[in-house]
């Protein structure tokens, strides 16, 4: 199926409704109007309409949405049914934590190995996973159907990172460095200043509202 | 100033327009027009002025908008201007990044203090900070002028602490623990994992954009 069109508005939005669905599912609920969704996730009804419409659309006028089938047509757009293999390039503070987290696999995120330059770190075990050095970064990617790497080091070796997870066949880059890289694949920049930044905007102006 | 019919989605675009502009102001640009700004942005012009609009507009029409003007119009929206003391609860490898990392101070963000209950942590220091006992909370954001609560801890304490922080004069909180935590305060949860979903939705559908 080719969604082209869908704005990256609506793709950031479509994980919120994932986690929702998900949050409706565990409580047993079964369908679910285009309002009380809405309502729950502060967005207004024709939005969620809106929304849904850009792939189709997946209820009927007036009858709610099917909690389950929603979620499921959710989870394959997102295309989250199926497993990535990933790799972490810095194996530090946020390579650690992310290396720990087991929140991912259910989202389909496996990491199985991390990289790192520092000959203290090569041959050691972050939860189980090994760490490498970088210079085996093209070998492994290609052997071990690594789709996804992370980058988690430091800023003045990011892009540089980047490029070589291209180059190695990568087909995805997840960036926690301070700095947006660029590649030819799809990239996540993450930007956690910009959440502070809103904290700070709604603790001075006093706004109590969704995350 | 009031502006509270700004919406969620404009907030937080702001410090996106704010990351654009300083990396212009240091390339030494000096003018800037609403198309140009929106194109680098990956918005298109009108929206980028409905966004200035909802605080006043910044410009004059056909003449565009001066850099070093504009990033300081947005600063002092955002309330970056001053500085914001900060404690985080959990000293694990969230927390010790976090403490780390020295990209914050800039946009006022200052990390005094972190809170565990490990008893190895408590009293060390973590890039300089020292590492408290949990018990010590209440008391520390009293006698420090602690205006905002960084959450590093497990999903299973995560709203204890909350409620914690707010009873302890905290005035918002930034949450890194992987569910939603609600205050009476202002609360930006932290979702990594929709910026790993939005990725897979990327690389699924082979969508090369902003970040």
């Amino acid at each position: 199926m080719e969604f082209r069109r869908v704005s990256e508005a609506v793709i950031r939005r479509m994980p919120k409704y994932y986690r929702q669905l998900t949050v409706l599912r565990d409580q047993g609920m079964e369908r679910i109007s285009s309002g009380r969704l809405a309502q729950m996730m502060r967005l207004n009804a024709s939005q969620v309409r809106q929304d849904f419409n850009c792939f189709g659309g997946f209820g009927q006028q007036g009858y709610g949405y099917n909690v389950n089938t929603l979620l499921a047509e959710i989870k394959n757009i997102l295309a989250i049914t199926h497993p990535y293999n990933a790799i972490i390039v810095g194996a530090g503070n946020i390579g650690t934590a992310l290396a720990n987290f087991d929140g991912f696999e259910q989202e389909g995120f496996i990491i199985k190995a991390l990289f790192d330059v520092k000959e203290e770190l090569v041959g050691t075990e972050i939860d189980g996973k090994p760490v490498y050095h970088i210079d085996e970064l093209e070998r492994y990617v290609q052997e071990n159907n690594i789709t996804i790497g992370v980058i988690a080091a430091r800023r003045s070796v990011a892009q540089e990172i980047a490029d070589r997870m291209v180059a190695s066949g990568i087909k995805g880059i997840w960036n926690f460095a301070p700095m947006d890289v660029t590649a030819t694949v799809p990239v996540e920049n993450i930007h956690m200043t910009d959440s502070l930044i809103c904290l700070m905007y709604k603790m001075h102006h006093n706004v109590i509202s969704e995350n």
